[in-house]
């Protein structure tokens, strides 16, 4: 009897692998689990070529799709305030002379004039302003079946949109009280994120988190894991404190297909669990992430404070597409979770998903046989 | 087949109880589990007391024994350097005078003279000054066949007097590497304790912790996962990801065998699991406690910085004998994890452990079902 959400989806195993990066989302679909595209640096155009691509190497197996859509932010919610040109006034100007000194202490270059130039794209924000126009793309893929909203509930009229085309709406939660907010919205699937998690991450444990929002939302709201989980005892873990499945995220970007920058596998690889922290000093809200000389500096109380989303954001893109392009490693950070710890090669996409099935089967048998009779 | 560790021990449920009352120790080892009776605050004839009280009240179950004892500290590790009213004099006068400040603000009216002038006891400290009488006079107690360490290996030659007495040695650790130590020193059980866990902790959360520590120390060496546990589901999800039992701590401040002061009750019962946090204000090392006035204004960079281990105990210890004694709930934090959301009502040891019994029954045989045939 698999858990429920495998049948509402039509998948083999609960397991949902976030990724930016089409051929890995592909690819865990293909080996029976379930790939999630994060979409939110792609324009409803490019999200169309990057959908159809899936389709194509999907096997008609089912995916979904993960964007950052605010209920609210700075620039009054929209319109031309949101735009990141005019967003860019609300910076002082002493965070932007703190960002060069930084930078220049490391031996950044400035960009190039030609690059300079160019408007900061929204994903430089972390939350999208295109939303409406990427849901309508995503609904017309058949294959898509869930979308997952990283910033909590969605509006309710993408929540209705996506129930009119029989997709189910997730949501990521850190706290049984959003939880129980995300339900009474129309979220369907509560993905319950653990501080340990990679990106925007809450204080509580998974451990510790999973069982109070399962209780919170009941028997029939299905919950996925999220937060620590890159193998199959944790994934055992996870179904034995109650969820339906789990959200992995960071295991991913090491994986033979993926897409990640050079200099962040490099990073990754190496690290260690305690080398991340959660920091605002890539989005404005806390995510985890790895220790950088950027999360250093703005943990230093001498220097600024982060400013609030979407305004960090911006000034981290701006500095990120200086620092990436000169492969600095000290101030490459990578929003990944304390799973790194565990991501010591470069694997490909379907061994980790089996790998991860076999050790959960292991893990669930030896469980059993402690209960045995002798 | 029950975990090596039960059968080691001679107990019937791998969940290991750490109280610093001797009534809740024996009700955990009694009701099938196994009491540890956390024994800081004991001088050796206390000690004695305390230890023969619960050999009379244990049903000839086993039971442990829980000290603190730094590898080093300041003071040069021992001898009148390390006496209470020596440490003292390392104290900066401006943090007497913010100590001063804080409980005035809070109206809390200075010690009454005949108190002021008593000594502080060891235990302030948060680490044993006498740890040789103490383990000598636990290894009188046959029922006593666990000694565990709060602070990583203890010294050699306790190690071996705990061997020659026949009695398993316990250390906590927070992280793969110190794991690994502790087996290389002689430890036999390693309780590797997540950041979600109440007192002394690493950063890693426990769901990411625990496989890295059971690799490391390989499948001989038993390691009890703590640090987010307090029902059954989280016992099943602890022994899947490879511990062979549950540490437990913060669920038995609130039980009604516990002589946990009454202020802090309230305010244990009263806190969601945002409520903790891990803050080096109360010992000098991070250890996760309620938020308090005492945490929040430690952690204002204005203020001054908590000292290391053990003079931040000592200050910590003088402020408390003060705010207690009025009952201030605003300034009375406690060491406890983020279970503590889960721990809403006073209920008795017993029933706790055998509930967590059955929900640890209950969650294994629907993991099971996961995996049978439909």
């Amino acid at each position: 009897m698999k858990p429920p959400i495998c049948e509402k989806l039509g998948i083999e195993f609960p397991i949902f692998a976030f990724s930016h990066c089409r051929d890995v989302v592909a690819a865990v679909s293909r080996a029976g689990g379930f790939g999630v595209l994060g979409a939110l640096a792609f324009s409803p155009d490019q999200l169309e070529i990057e959908l159809a691509w899936i389709d194509e190497h999907v096997d008609g197996r089912p995916y979904g799709v993960d964007l950052a859509i605010p209920m609210k932010y700075l620039g009054k919610g929209g319109g031309d305030d949101a735009l990141p040109t005019n967003l860019e006034k609300l910076i002082p100007e002493a965070h932007w002379q703190f960002v060069d000194a930084l930078l220049d202490k490391h031996g950044i270059p400035p960009l190039p004039a030609d690059l300079e130039g160019k408007a900061a794209k929204a994903a430089g924000l972390n939350v999208d302003l295109e939303s409406r126009a990427q849901i309508e793309t995503a609904l017309k893929h058949p294959l898509v079946k869930m979308f997952v909203n990283a910033l909590g509930p969605p509006p309710a009229d993408i929540i209705d949109a996506c129930h009119d085309a029989g997709v189910l709406v997730g949501a990521l939660c850190g706290s049984p009280r959003h939880a129980q907010k995300q339900v009474e919205a129309g979220v369907d699937v509560v993905v319950a994120q653990g501080t340990e998690a990679g990106g925007h991450c809450g204080e509580i444990s998974t451990m510790v988190l999973i069982p109070q929002v399962v209780d919170v939302v009941g028997p029939d709201v299905p919950v996925l894991a999220a937060g620590g989980i890159g193998g199959g005892r944790q994934m055992a873990a996870a179904l034995a404190l109650g969820a339906q499945g789990v959200w992995t995220g960071s295991i991913w970007l090491t994986v033979a297909e993926a897409d990640t920058h050079e200099t962040a596998v490099q990073n990754l690889l190496e690290a260690k669990s305690t080398d991340t922290v959660r920091s605002r000093a890539m989005t404005g809200k806390p995510a985890r992430q790895l220790r950088s000389a950027w999360t250093e500096a703005w943990e230093d109380p001498e220097n600024p404070d982060p400013l609030p989303m979407p305004l960090q954001g911006l000034i981290y893109n701006k500095a990120a597409r200086r620092f990436t392009r000169t492969k600095n490693k000290e101030l490459n950070g990578w929003p990944v979770g304390q799973i790194v710890g565990a991501m010591d090669r470069v694997r490909p996409t379907q061994e980790v998903v089996l790998s991860m099935v076999e050790e959960w089967v292991e893990a669930t048998e030896r469980l059993g046989s402690l209960l045995a009779d002798d």
